[in-house]
């Protein structure tokens, strides 16, 4: 169009959306885009599935996903209370730049870590206040920062990077405003900060089951803090944002933890694996705390890498830009599919 | 708590959320309070269901819902450019606020209508712009209304009420902002203005699948309008708004029209014989274009009323307030459900 549109909101007129990494509906190639599992979710699910009695599907669901909320508050030794359950966790970020972000205020986040954060602020129209990273992805907080909300993505994505517990801590205690550690991918880390979320006054944990349960597919993701903070994103919600076969597979699934485990210990094995090739590349390879990679290759230039990656249907992430043009993000597949990738790597550099 | 939340947005301390009607886990009860459907939802439901491989709810969804769509836009005549599909209508909704309407401007609903319109609005901090109907639940549009966003519920709800299209068309014209028609339950109706979604630049159409496809379970809503409009939303709708598997079941009811329509039928033929029963007791009936009635109880109240079968196990909705406050809105059950509702009624007035 060009023009201004005089019936959309002026900072929604001149935004660019999130673009998420490509979806091809053709299969028949190794997706290593976009940090899905490739092992299947528990059985349980397909048993989920084979009993839904489609007559059911005429009711509303639980507006709050109270079987599922009592599964998790086990697990993570919390109330039911303090916990939300949201439509994939992105629905729960957005829900916090709603709840606790002024709008003269501000919101914070890694330069670069999800790409989205920056999106929601832009909808939302608060301000960005970036901390960028060093070179290495390191984080140094600015002596000065003040924002009303923080999401820490930690493990970091795309860099794979777990900052440590004490540091984390420590950050949330001198943090004037709401901090979402955003832990998406801390099934695959050595450790996590679930208790900060049970402690402080200020902290929130974000949770997703695409990633470690093999459940992109269905949109689950959830928050866990104190509860004002929780009662106050229930408050904003859409009154039934959570579908009911959602809510039933996700039960199945956290019901079944093994299940889980068991995947993401041979994910962590095949990521040792592939890591090690890597280097043995000559590769730069970020040590993972998640199911992908960030590394960087030797002579030729990542983005040169990607396409020659991409004309032999191997699909990794490239984000360009000065930051992170450098490298690439690769999702951990099958043993099958890392082969593949690691021919068509020797192949191309 | 009492005292303001130092971490929470002041607007969203202070304001109540929206409180959905009841959804009682026991389900030993005749349930006409929420406007679902008494019959099941299309046979080809439990086809796809039976065939989903659970190994591919580990990919992401469509992002973009493009089969879905390419279906919806034969079905409305527009091009697939034209939908936008959402985790239920209320999530759209959500967005136009966030699409249309500047912090300083304002949106306009029908008082009374769907409550969430307010809430939506209180959420995102925007003015509350209502327009007052009759005594008798008519529309008179204040000569000098001016608002960036209008949510016509047509047939509004809970007053079961058609507005005429040439009304409706009307208003489209002369109104400056963006019209979002609600049509949630216009397959219940005789006539529909979808019509003017594909020829006003200013106008929008939800539509749901939660009334007449019997599919409330699964959360599936849609928008139908011009290209801009439709444009600004998709910036600002989460990335992967709709799960996989509520696309594929969409996408196999809304391909067995047959299967709606009869069943519309059905409800319709219904919702005649509880009116005129209703009528014979006494009571006010509305001319209902939607899968609810409308009613004022004779001599009891409507509380009494309410809180008569409530506790006789019949659920039906009830408004509090000035307006609402003398009515009831009674979901069209099976031949079962409304004759058990009837009974109820009779040895209760």
């Amino acid at each position: 169009m060009g023009l201004m549109n005089q019936y959309i909101r002026q900072s929604v007129d001149r935004m660019t959306g999130y673009v998420p990494g490509e979806q091809p509906l053709d299969k028949d190639i190794v997706k290593l885009n976009t940090n899905e599992n490739p092992y299947p979710p528990s059985p349980h699910v397909q048993a989920v599935l084979q009993q839904v009695a489609t007559n059911a599907l005429r009711y509303y669901p639980d507006p709050v996903c109270k079987r599922l909320r009592d599964r998790l508050a086990d697990i993570h030794a919390c109330l039911p209370d303090q916990i939300i359950v949201g439509n994939g966790s992105d629905e729960l970020l957005a829900l916090c730049i709603r709840a606790f972000v002024e709008r003269e205020s501000s919101v914070g986040f890694f330069e670069p870590s999800y790409s989205l954060y920056l999106v929601l602020a832009d909808i939302e129209g608060v301000t960005a206040n970036p901390v960028p990273l060093d070179a290495d992805f390191q984080w140094k907080m600015p002596e000065d920062y003040v924002s009303s909300l923080f999401f820490l993505c930690n493990p970091n994505a795309p860099t794979s990077i777990l900052y440590p517990q004490e540091m984390v801590e420590d950050f949330c205690e001198r943090f004037s405003g709401v901090v979402v550690m955003d832990e998406a991918y801390v099934d695959f880390s050595e450790k996590d900060c679930m208790h900060l979320a049970r402690s402080k006054e200020n902290v929130l944990v974000a949770r997703t089951l695409s990633k470690s349960f093999s459940l992109a597919n269905i949109r689950l993701g959830y928050l866990v803090g104190p509860l004002p903070l929780i009662q106050a994103l229930y408050k904003i919600k859409d009154s039934y944002n959570v579908n009911g076969l959602t809510q039933d597979i996700a039960l199945a699934a956290v019901s079944d933890l093994d299940h889980m485990r068991s995947n993401v210990e041979t994910i962590k094995s095949t990521r040792k694996r592939v890591a090690r090739a890597l280097r043995d590349q000559g590769f730069y390879v970020f040590p993972s705390e998640t199911n992908f990679l960030w590394v960087k290759p030797p002579q030729s230039s990542a983005q040169k890498l990607f396409t020659a990656l991409r004309n032999k249907r191997i699909l990794v992430r490239h984000f360009p830009g000065e930051q992170t043009g450098a490298f690439l993000r690769v999702t951990i597949g099958t043993d099958q599919e890392v082969d593949v990738f690691l021919e068509g790597v020797i192949g191309s550099i």
